[in-house]
């Protein structure tokens, strides 16, 4: 038996698109000679629909479309995820499913089990979970057909109190195929092959693996579909962050020969890079837009998002607005002039000092003689947000978001300010992962200009201001966040691991009452196991560390 | 038996404060002469304490101050509600509990069994189901105790697939006890009763409920605890919308005589009216500040916040600002000065006029000669977002926003212009509904100028703009919007409501494509069965009605 694996990107609510991506791929399978094509988790809805589920309308579009997409398999199989109806009278009015389709008709349908609500996920404010197993034949086999999390309840510790497959082996299938949407991030795609390897060992059946590929705002599918032997060697794997189609014999993978295939071994680095050049891509893309805008104040945040952006949209679509003030450094304008020039990009530099003066004298009344401090440093990031927005509001650029993850997790921002944009690509990469990146960036010459990566971090909002005057040293306050937000670990934790004390204190306490701010920032494209946005949900009004 | 029932306010991980009122409750129901005093669900976390559930830390802290507490119940036993640690080897970390606390111990555990995960709900992602039974034997007595949403599976096609107090019974309890964190909206009270009226009657046994009151940022609990009999008479209630304690003895509710109690019968304006108050004023006192400034535009909405604030804080702590530009007209000022006036609360008149002017100029060579247009309409409401927050961050006033939910729904507002704020008042009250609003702050004489409430209204960006350029009349945007938000209606059930198609097209498409703009607005207070924030999740890059 032939099985096309179709690791493609769709759009939300998009049905036209999704289907007719969909259909296409069927057809060029068929031609192909392929008995089967897979597609992945969600596919005729794009993943995650969320709220959109909760319409009836919207879940009505889902069958249409896939009874539309029934009609073109009559030689071929295919299995196609869309979210269905629960027709008991009991239950959550839906299930995250996948149809199994042949003769032109829907053959039948299976249902997820294990519905994943924790993190990013919801799945269980939508859907009832599965309760009845049974394996697909198909020309002679057996498939187990399981969805996504359905396999994922093998490590220590499990999270539900059954497994799909310990169910469906009992029926002795002849192989597994699993349809995913399984976000990335730096740790996801090693684990997941280690999940899925145990599932291949334990059950001792080869697997088919289909995942999602393309961003839907802030969550990144990396694709990285695979197939796998029954001694849980990999056989093939589909490229990462885009879209993907192969066929394989079944024949060919069942045997229990050595496994020749070597794993691509993407660094950590080049892996996060590709995730947030596709996350830019295609949410410009699935909007609509072409063109970017952003403020480059010559310090490295900035840099890199512009540097990320040009290769996202081409460097002719990156509208780079320098917005010196007084406090701004000679070495700022030139640096970001320089890497503009490095990547082709257009640049302007539009003065910030008029605006800021013309507040600073309305408000003199009321402010009187009271010393300078944050509301004024404010005044200067709000007039440049001001003006960022009125080129993106004149010409239709989209604003970028340049703020990283350190700053906006201790509140180094200006909400209304430098915290605007549409998206924020950086929003989830810690300042020593910026480094990193950066260097990465230049990893076959100078892209961002080294003075960029070498100078002393500063916002530059009052004279000689630095970084290091208001926060630890960044090596140090990413690893304390590090722990604090991914690793979930409390204040006599951070101290048990050697951290001082007052300093653990103080950036606690940073972190919880800057939640506030957090909540109005942008979507930020999520690399890490626990990014700030949908999947840290946290109250503003609490007094935890705070 | 004596039941005494604390209904109160707490604040999220405030652990010692919250110790503290359970502490006094109790101490005071023992002096009353108390068998047993119930407090609400959470109640020493308080409730949501949303992903703070994540950390080790903060659920120890939780265990520390339930055995604080059990100290003080010697004589008289306790139940509270609070997180507790899964034991079992399956399933997610943590319960949902309910400790029954007596002799100066924990003498009991009971957990929740039915978790609400819609809407604003979110507990299947932290807490494992219950699937234990059994009463609590306290004095002769059996009692049955339950958590909220374990009574809510009454309804037709019910959610989940069984119901804790049909497990209950078959160990004959003598009453029932619900603990809850129940939120406010204006349908919610009149609901609540049913479903607690359908137990008694069902199970035929006297009830005691308990509920949370206060604000935690946006979800208004509003109390409203009861007893009700056998027969499922309320039989008393607590008050709405504030603390409230009273003691009970059994025998005189197990009777079955006829019900004498008049419930209170307020009318749904009256109790959004309270409800945004309580929301203000928590909010406020929560996070420690006293002061709000915004934004008086002259029109209904500003007004209606300014009102709101002044109840909520007191007139004084309400600066007014008012910032009008060119195209504003002579009444906007005339109006806003006479509410300011009415309330007795302070204001300032700003022009915006060079500040603009500085924005304009700066961007001329960029702009050239393009015709005026929604650039240089936001670049008004920003300069306005600039001043009121250099205000704020200058004096430590809290920015309130003073968006309805027309507006928001539609998109029709500016991002970081008058989107801006700390809290959104009246973000989830349509435009109809503040008029309604404004009516009843009238009701014992004028408070809102008569002339701000009949006005045509106008967001005055441009000379002689009108919200009916753009929108259509608000009774009908209203309805559209109601139909689609709250009732999740189709375009084509929409249409067969009597809708005309393009309008409710366009309308459609407004909510979907304003998605990114709400993704970034303040926390609204939540009055109805679906507000903008957490209880309604939407993609941001999608092609759904859009």
């Amino acid at each position: 038996m032939k099985i096309a694996l179709a690791q493609l990107n769709y759009h939300i609510g998009n049905f036209s698109s999704n289907t007719a991506k969909i259909i296409d791929c069927i057809n060029k399978s068929e031609k192909e000679g392929a008995d089967l094509v897979v597609f992945s988790e969600l596919a005729l809805s794009g993943y995650p629909p969320r709220d959109f589920l909760e319409f009836r309308d919207f879940v009505d579009q889902c069958q249409i479309a896939l009874l539309d997409v029934a009609k073109h398999c009559t030689n071929i199989a295919a299995i196609v995820g869309l979210p269905t109806y629960n027709k008991g009278e009991k239950g959550k009015p839906l299930f995250n499913s996948a149809a199994f389709l042949f003769d032109g008709k829907v053959q039948s349908i299976t249902n997820k089990t294990l519905l994943p609500n924790y993190d990013i996920f919801d799945e269980y404010r939508y859907f009832e979970p599965n309760n009845e197993f049974k394996v697909i034949e198909y020309k002679g086999k057996r498939i187990a057909l399981t969805i996504c999390e359905d396999l994922w309840n093998v490590q220590d510790n499990p999270l539900y109190t059954i497994n799909p497959m310990d169910k469906l082996v009992d029926q002795h299938p002849d192989l597994m195929i699993n349809i995913a949407a399984s976000p990335f991030n730096y740790h996801q795609t090693k684990i997941r092959k280690e999940i899925l390897k145990k599932n291949a060992k334990q059950y001792k059946l080869p697997l088919f693996y289909v995942n999602h590929v393309g961003a839907q705002t802030e969550l990144l599918f990396d694709g990285g579909s695979l197939v796998m032997n029954s001694k849980g060697d990999i056989v093939d794997e589909l490229h990462y962050f885009e879209e993907d189609y192969r066929v394989f014999e079944m024949s060919d993978i069942t045997g229990t020969g050595c496994n020749s295939y070597k794993e691509s071994s993407k660094s950590e680095i080049a892996s996060i890079h590709n995730a947030l050049v596709m996350g830019i891509r295609n949410y410009f893309e699935k909007l609509g837009f072409k063109k970017a805008i952003l403020g480059l104040s010559g310090g490295i945040d900035s840099a890199l998002t512009a540097a990320l952006a040009a290769e996202a949209l081409g460097s002719e679509n990156v509208y780079n607005v320098l917005l010196p003030s007084k406090y701004s450094s000679d070495h700022s304008v030139d640096d970001s002039i320089e890497l503009a020039k490095n990547l082709n990009m257009p640049y302007d530099i539009i003065k910030i000092e008029d605006a800021v003066d013309a507040f600073e004298n309305t408000l003199k009344p009321y402010f009187k003689n009271m010393p300078s401090g944050i509301a004024e440093e404010n005044i200067q990031a709000r007039s440049r947000g001001v003006i960022l927005m009125a080129l993106s509001n004149k010409f239709g650029y989209i604003l970028l978001n340049t703020s990283n993850k350190s700053e906006a997790a201790v509140g180094y921002g200006t909400l209304y300010g430098d915290m605007n944009g549409g998206l924020s690509v950086i929003g989830d990469v810690y300042k020593t992962q910026a480094y990193a990146l950066s260097r990465y960036i230049n990893r076959n010459g100078e892209v961002i200009p080294e003075n960029i990566i070498t100078k002393e971090p500063s916002a530059e909002l009052r004279p000689d201001q630095k970084d290091s005057d208001s926060l630890p040293d960044y090596e140090i306050l990413d690893e304390i966040l590090y722990q604090y937000i991914e690793q979930r670990k409390g204040p006599k934790e951070l101290v048990g691991m050697g951290f001082e004390k007052t300093l653990v204190d103080r950036i606690l306490k940073l972190v919880n009452t800057n939640e506030y701010k957090r909540y109005q920032t942008p979507p930020m494209l999520r690399i890490s196991t626990k990014a700030f946005g949908m999947g840290r949900r946290m109250p503003i009004v609490a007094k935890y560390l705070g």
